[in-house]
């Protein structure tokens, strides 16, 4: 049965595990002072155009975003995001062990806007009680947003705007990100983002790696003592050389980018096949996630002939689902949905 | 230039990889549900005889150290370890960070004794102003220590002993647990160490593995709600396979004792290197990591022949220095390290 | 100018400052174990009829919150709220620090109702990735509210049920205790509410005290190591007669009660004399804290006359404001307050 | 019986309980915003001599030095003590639970000194692996010790001249900075001593407060949102009027030093006592806790008789006991205690 239910069901890109076997042998100095990370770095500089970044690669983005989070905030401040936002509803507690609070704020499609953000700051800085409230220390968002949903650059730059005229950093989860930058929806490239947030990452797990995310910091600002933040964090593989060897197989010879093409070309048919059956969406994703809403009776046909994620239900008896795809899906795994779906009721 | 510096210079055990290879595009749910992680834990609820076991599967070892230790403990209460231990000295305050303190006592060899535990507890319960300290919640201890050493069966069963008698579960890091059961030297086996300790974890990284240690709670004692406490820590992979798989294969005809058993080897011909050269130990360590101590021209003559690590100043002039083996030391590595201390003046 | 901004404008009930005059020169061990604490705690026992109680005397209401939940949690655990309640909004992030996150639920007048908080639990554990989020701990409700309403007796038990059923321990933040229970609106006795929750504390700080509230486990179900928890949140006294001498005070002949009937009378009496001028209210509060809703000449109006809080803005420039009695408000004040009235335009 | 186990064992000075009497329905802001708190910080920062002081009330010890430390410190940085500092010893873990480590030094009679620090600090850096172990972030000391002992004006100099080079804050627990100042032994004054360190708090528990600590940074250096991290350490007080005129009255004629001062002369008498009946202390303390060795026979002819506190026990049974005098210590009580020792056997 194909598996559509997220983008991390296979292994790795094939030729990140001929990388693994190629470099098995040579023996390299531990966390990430190894010549594939160095490497890795360098390429991931010169595809945002920055050398005088700084990159870290860490093992997962819960992770990621725990360690990234605790390192720019001071204790007790908070992070805003969106309610939707994976920080703010699915990474079990990680945030506020570090003893940070998520402020969660209006959201609309996933996405956090520029002027919800400001009205936000505005009201909270009104409130005369402000100092016995969680401040705001830096905002996060996601590209693409957990309901594949995209921030066109306009919006990413009033955001930064905001977040600019309140001395907010600007962090951008981009688990997804090669997903992003491949739709043809999307208007900003890696340089720009990089030239916007103050710091983001580049999802390795969900993007044909093992595991694996590099955290990026365009202007060489990373925290004091970053790198004792990572491994207080359990985020610092002694054998960095797996995440080293990833991403610089990765950001040779355009790799990622290509490999999330696939999933973004696919996941337009997949959205095709769908409309073409005349189901509507839950919202217009541009990006691997689609989320179809289907009738109980649609739902009892497909389950155990394609395996696909129950997303939410609505009121009214309908259900949003998720149908994803990755750099693994294959043009044969689209077509046995269509045949599926050609054959329902 | 041959690398003794540690034991995680080289990447994975080659059956690793292939086995990676052989299953890299098998679809599987993620955060270890596949059947990789499935079969593995079967295989480790065999091998130590305890079908009730709860295993689970987790990244590295700081973050295994910090997981374990802040699931089992109460808020504020401390865990006891050597001054020596990894815990105590190497975490970069993981430990700290989720709010336990590391009461760290007398260490002798690396290791802790029942009697200086018994002594400490005994002495902290006499100060009538216990209640305003830190409560010892669990105690934790390392096999082999970070000094190469064993305890012996009966030492881990008179440290149990003193554990039971105060309610304080006993820990063991295993981080190079293989290399401790692969030594002559050891006198217990896998299934009396899953009798003598609350919850243990055999060590991946350091042996044969890319990445990954397996927390074992042997009479299926794992604390409610483990698995979102290993999420909270940013200890689950999404694609929960690449760990599955791994400690599969090691779990497969006996491979993770196998390699452990050849860094062992290589080890004692390291160590009658040295000793043949009149060159003294800084102890007697009978697992893979060895403690030369080198005279400051010694340590100039090595230099640029052969990667070794500086462990410690000794007043006088002298130097200890660490020699690991792991399961990839070839017998040409030894035989190489060989001529060189040969040729040393 | 009269001062209706909250209720703790004054220092202590005058009864008290004698008391500490009283005992001044007698010595007493410290930190909770003198005998005006040891003679408070049986007065609060006997008050609320439970010989097994436990009771602690800590110094403020942020600190016994925090203290309380990061006592009952498991790490990583989050206490359910109303999203009006003290612990979602005014507490600094004093929750977050010890890592636990305030699950802020739909509130109605302040209030949590049964069914919201059934259905919320309902949904919770009916999401597949439940053990990838916060799960609840415990239920935290304020008696009376943040905005003066109060929890009827059925309310109470209904919640009680919902919490039963889930294995939730009910938490009631009292730190207006008495202004409830002096309530003619008040349908439960200090007894009843021993009853129904499973720790609860009776706040000394707003209803006469200088500092200090106590917190009461009726059932003796403090969590194992409470001392050490409230020192370990700086929330034990050197002096702990200085709570102990109050909280005995308050609870000798009924004074708790007596001075909190003076609040609720007196906020009866301002009720009214807005009422009369045709003025209406955010909400009908039973308790101590009133809150009109003024125009913008209005306000303009008493600002200089009166001291009043600017509570929130209304679409439509209206203002909720608030008027807060205690037990030291006079009739003259409200006498003053009514002349005021009287004379705006 | 009289009673030298402590320095808390009575209320409070006369003064301030006759203040508080004085201002009780004065009424004021809340949260240290009234004209009291005003006051006593202008007063402080005219004793120390430093207009742009930044001066904070806390409600007690523990607290305070879990707020200073967690402000100043950066996520997961240590900070150094004496291995016999109250942070060290005798928080109940305060400072773990913001996530610090206590790096505990070796010490000499409660001191750390200048070369035991700069010799730390210079083998902490030069250890190749010091990223992976929790960095110094501030260097912590008490004035007097827990032992009662002083630092030279020499001494401190040369302290801070080792935290300066590496960039470390030095923080003065002052719990007992009266007993200090007052102490003939002391070459240090208030204004000097607020040159010396970046943040020190002057002790009011100890000195004749029922309660609270000034914290004090005397370049007007207070970390960015001090006052909500007080909030969030629950360490402020709603009526912050209750510090403030304690503080306003402590802080007027000279009524601290002036108190401390009758605690030292007390404190010399009893020390008198002792060596006349040729008794030794455990060390030369010059403030208002002495350490006589006593025999067991001694310590059991002295139960009974009056109250003191029992140490530690010696090696060869002897026991080092405190008696400890206060502001509140009269001539009669010290009579007594020479005539129950001239009465010892």
């Amino acid at each position: 049965m194909r598996n559509f239910t997220c983008d991390y069901t296979e292994g790795a890109h094939p030729l990140i595990l001929q990388r693994l076997i190629d470099t098995n042998l040579s023996q390299e100095p531990g966390y990430g002072e190894d010549r594939f990370c160095a490497s890795a770095k360098d390429r991931i500089r010169k595809a945002i155009g920055r050398p005088e970044a700084d990159v870290f690669f860490l093992s997962g983005g819960t992770q990621t975003n725990a360690t990234v989070i605790d390192a720019i905030l001071r204790p007790g401040e908070g992070v805003i995001a969106a309610a939707t936002g994976h920080i703010a509803v699915h990474e079990a507690g990680a945030i506020e062990t570090s003893g940070h609070k998520v402020l969660a704020l209006e959201q609309k499609e996933g996405k956090l806007s520029a002027p919800v953000l400001e009205s936000w700051l505005k009201n909270f800085y009104a409130d005369m009680a402000w100092e016995h409230m969680v401040a705001p220390g830096m905002v996060y968002i996601s590209l693409p947003t957990e309901y594949g949903t995209l921030y066109s650059k306009a919006e990413l730059m009033a955001l930064k705007a905001v977040c600019a005229s309140y001395d907010l950093p600007l962090f951008v989860d981009g688990a997804r990100l090669g997903y992003a930058l491949a739709s043809p929806a999307c208007d900003i490239t890696l340089e720009e983002l990089a030239l916007v947030c103050d710091v983001f990452y580049i999802g390795g797990t969900k993007v044909g790696a093992l595991c694996g995310e590099a955290v990026v910091f365009p202007a060489g600002n990373a925290p004091k003592g970053f790198f004792t933040t990572i491994k207080r964090h359990g985020a610092l593989l002694a054998k960095g050389r797996l995440l080293g060897i990833q991403f610089d197989t990765l950001f040779t010879d355009g790799l990622y980018l290509s490999i999330a093409q696939n999933a973004i070309d696919r996941a337009m048919e997949v959205k095709e096949l769908f409309r073409s059956k005349g189901i509507q969406f839950f919202l217009d994703s541009p990006t691997n996630q689609q989320f179809p809403v289907l009738s109980d009776a649609q739902i009892e046909y497909l389950s155990g002939k394609v395996a696909f994620e129950i997303w939410e239900k609505l009121p009214g008896g309908r259900t949003v689902t998720r149908f994803a795809t990755s750099w693994a899906t294959g043009a044969d795994s689209v077509a046995e949905l269509g045949g599926i779906l050609n054959a329902m009721p």
